[in-house]
């Protein structure tokens, strides 16, 4: 298996690349929602190459052509589904890659998984382009967690070795997140902007490429989602994470550093606001013994390096045994952080809409 | 739901601290398994209390009683039960703690979980004390796992800013793993042990807890395991880790730190040594598109520091609103870092027989 | 796999009949669901064998040790763990059937299954024993169900060719079910049972075992439960039933019967009744497109004849490969449906409870 | 939930009658499996409506169109999609339903269970129309299955009280699958079929519509796939056949006239004939314990007569609470049992791949 996701509603993702269309469907998606198109395709839009100079060449047309799921303006509780068409794909420039499998690339992982049957082109079902009906459904969960209170929202909390402010660990104010997510490069520091992207430039001009971590918040959790032991929240959000192609690292809250730091530091400290559970400060990212405590959650995730770069790579033929050189033909983006944003936003979404669901269900979600 | 974890095999944990007992259900682990009882008895010593100097007060006998499943010294293929009972639980320490929930710990949220009917005594069903019989269910899978090949072992990556030397990241003998086994505190480098030890004591001597990283490895893992899209071998991986508690961070190979890198140093380069596709690296843990590339799997877990400080904390006092002194009686382990390696361990050994039972199935497992 | 079941809560089953002990385990059971002892014994008492003259002669006590989940009379939401252990064992009656798979029952799939390493003695995790933690779970399941307005019931429908009158299938009272719960062998018609125990005595006098049929009901089932399409109200609920051993058919409302019917007589006429929608005939059995209509939910399951009989029976000897002369040692229950009344309704408890989580969730239940 | 499938591959079916269009995602299907369009097609315009006398007015060109999935004639291992668009479709015949859910629809239940959102056009997702997706799933499953020596067959048991021959219980052969697979109406007697012709048509005239019962067989299926307990091939098989609208029974082998034997007449006596363990009869339908023994799996749906009906009928008005006539306009199938039976064939197809899959894995699938 591997393109279902979902304990309370399903996700489901198909497509390769340079196939007829990619897409993906929602199964068990609320009632009800209304549906706002201009937000989904100004979400799709964060994510699509081609606007900035960033880009790949390939121009996408990720336009979602919904078929099933919204009627009159509204999900009607069953299914969603939404398809890409692939259109401008060609196939001519991949036949090399099945000799010689990229490096940092699951060219070789895949042809082993399925038996040499995968569809090899552009990277078939890995590619990144995948990640556009993640958006999609993602936008479809925002719309839902919005009606709940609930904003999702991420800034590029570093590129390189250049990071930006965090995020403050108890006050993220939904204004904070609306101009992060009308920005571009979304940062919190105007500054750190400009030393990103002279990172990406110098990455670009030599050939290369650089990773970076996206920092994500949940804002108006309710208190009480998630489940001890084997299902707990950060399981649920960094198993989609994962999910999304370069992802190599997940933590909340203080993260790895909480490792350095001593219990009494690390303790969040709980006070009374109005009729609110707060806490001073939030080194567990809003989740305690597995389950929402009502402070936003934080959540970042580690982002490496795009594995396609324009230098000259070594790598085994696969056919003659030899590891010859590899040019992997086409332009590259040097850094694929920048548009990694709305596609960690929509796995963090699509996790959150999952815990709704199963503490309110769907008679009164 | 939350206690019960897998899709091609289903583990189950079920217990309360202060319960009649605590254990675990296997349902679907493959027939035929030989039981070696000294093994597992040993992984169970590994993680138990009270052998150490920074045992907590507590004895506990985590004696495992098997009630089924195994026949003749082999597995039957049917669902493997174990109960450890629960004895000299002194219930009367916890009543203070409903009022005042303590900071770091789950006592508020699982109020809020479970509208107030959880069993809060020595946590109830968010005790440490629940990580007894996921050890015991990853001894049954490394059990599984070593009759196919793979070897899962560990150590004490860092102790607050003490770090150890890492596993060296694309050979992993088996000699290194069995030897950390054997280790009260398995480190690499005896000095860094030394230097932890004094931390934790540092810790204990102020009356306050530390926090570490785990990490783990396994060898021997088969290419080909693993989904890519929303079921990545990380994804899998890394929802069971979170359900350790006290993890707040997980990340795979070169984690966090490929976000600094360059995609040519973190492209792990291909070549054939004899029939075996290798790397010269091992960035990527071992998993390349969500997928197991033969390489060693590599994953650290981040541990924040016992929740449970011998220090006076404020906290709230939920019945009258106000911010309390709150002292947390009994002794507390100051750090649970050198108790964690045998869990962490469990919970990678119990995904990846969930990884390859779905790739082999029951019948030829 | 095959031991755990449920979508929205899980039930675990394990245990063999000479094992250590049998038992389950209630995973996302709602909190603070009153725990009433005396009934749940009474429930398992309709079930054990030894109390009536259909009885085997191994005395059961099926006594329900409850480790964990229940604290203070309530359910903490926390998985409900029950062991019952397994006494009065004699594993010497077995040996032969190594040899001899007996016909009917599960030894020679089980052998296949398991790649001989089941445990087979007394049927071992096949074994009609199993049901016992069933009904413990179904008593678990009505107790919630009945603080949600719902009753389930059964009778027995029929027994070889004598029939009982059937449920009225828009009209089934309370107190029906109360008293049929009452009465050893359930029978709306008196007349019915005096020749169903008839058939019975028949049937051991002729060292031979007799089928039948159990008729099922709940009530007060809120309307909008299941899904269409893949996960309908009826598959729930079959799938489960299927599990109880011997059933071999399943149906819902006019059932088979509706396959003779023209659409004028099958279709069932809504109204309103206050503010109720109510049909005048219920001949889809309370469920309509996969989703509860508001009237009473109607099921029956065929249970086949007790396959182990007294009589001489043919089978192949799988170690010479000819068909010899079996006979099976001990005594054996004529007619297993006068016990399995308690059992069909513990299976459709569980799917209903299931049903019901998935529409209300946890936090509201 | 409701509209995706399986534990060891996943089959999501989306859309509504009157959308955009319908289609079906299947994930894990394994690779490399080769398409044969023409067999597909085959298959889904044995379902189509408009080739016979019992046809409904509307035109479905039921072409799927395959986005991805399959490359170079086989199956890559990546989610196959598969989207048939709407076309002819009339919307304005169905606003009258909104005010008067029709009886034996799933009108009134699909408006609870959706808060009144569902897309009441046509059934939306509650249409026949959506096994036209299933078919195509069906179709796939029935590739892989031959591959590995299973076919899948069935023909008109009974339309009314017209009984065609059963499926000899022990021995079908495969031209007789192939036989029937080739006829409009499948039976065996081709007395029967002219019965059965005229039964319809009496219907028909009579402005009124009649049910049937469908038997499905499964030859050479292996012992071993399947569990006990909880997730037993009977409870899976059973669990999508319910999903086919106006399936209201489902029996295996002897089915419910098991409930009327005695054990030593449905007792299946074993022997050997070459290597293989058969039996002389097969009460059982090829399940024993929840396991396949090798025997074919015999199954049988019972399919209520078309819900809508050309004749008035009385139903509720919603909005004012009476009671009144409604009359559906358009011409309805007066039987779709004649088209039911590659659904249920496609059911039964999905569910033992799903089996096989569980048993042997994708790595040698």
């Amino acid at each position: 298996m591997g393109s279902v996701w979902g304990n309370h509603f399903k996700l489901t993702i198909f497509g390769e690349s340079h196939g007829g269309g990619i897409g993906c469907v929602l199964d068990g998606f609320p009632a009800g929602v209304a549906y706002d198109e201009a937000f989904v395709l100004s979400e799709m839009d964060r994510r699509a190459p081609g606007k900035n100079r960033q880009s790949t060449a390939r121009r996408e047309k990720d336009l979602p052509k919904i078929l099933s799921g919204i009627f009159e303006g509204k999900t009607t509780g069953a299914p969603i589904s939404c398809v890409i068409e692939n259109t401008d794909t060609r196939s001519g420039d991949y036949r090399n890659l099945v000799e010689h499998p990229r490096p940092g690339h699951a060219d070789y992982t895949g042809r082993v998984r399925y038996n040499g049957y995968n569809d090899y082109r552009g990277g078939g079902h890995f590619s990144g382009r995948l990640t556009a009906p993640m958006v999609f459904a993602g936008a479809m969960c925002k719309l839902f967690l919005r009606s709940k209170g609930m904003e999702v929202g991420s800034h590029i909390a570093s590129i390189g070795q250049i990071m930006d402010t965090p995020f403050h660990d108890v006050d993220i104010p939904q204004e904070q997140l609306a101009e992060l997510r009308a920005q571009p490069y979304p940062v919190i520091n105007p500054r750190a902007q400009e030393a990103m992207l002279a990172q990406i430039d110098q990455a670009r001009d030599s050939l290369d490429s650089i990773g970076g971590v996206i920092e994500c918040a949940v804002t108006g959790v309710p208190a009480g989602l998630g489940s001890p032991m084997l299902c707990p929240a950060e399981g649920r959000i960094s198993s989609i994470l994962f999910s999304v192609p370069a992802v190599k690292g997940v933590e909340f809250g203080a993260g790895f550093s909480i490792a350095t730091m001593r219990g009494s530091e690390a303790n969040d400290r709980m006070y009374l606001d109005g009729d609110t559970v707060k806490t001073e400060t939030n080194n567990n990212g809003g989740i305690l013994g597995g389950i929402t405590c009502g402070m936003p959650i934080i959540v970042r995730a580690a982002i490496k390096p795009t594995a396609s770069i324009s230098r000259e790579q070594m790598t085994l033929n696969v056919t003659n045994g030899q590891v010859e050189p590899l040019v992997i033909k086409g332009r590259h983006d040097p850094c694929i952080v920048t548009r990694a944003a709305p596609v960690i936003e929509a796995a963090v979404a699509i996790a959150m809409t999952d815990l709704y669901l199963e503490a309110y269900g769907y008679a009164r979600s």
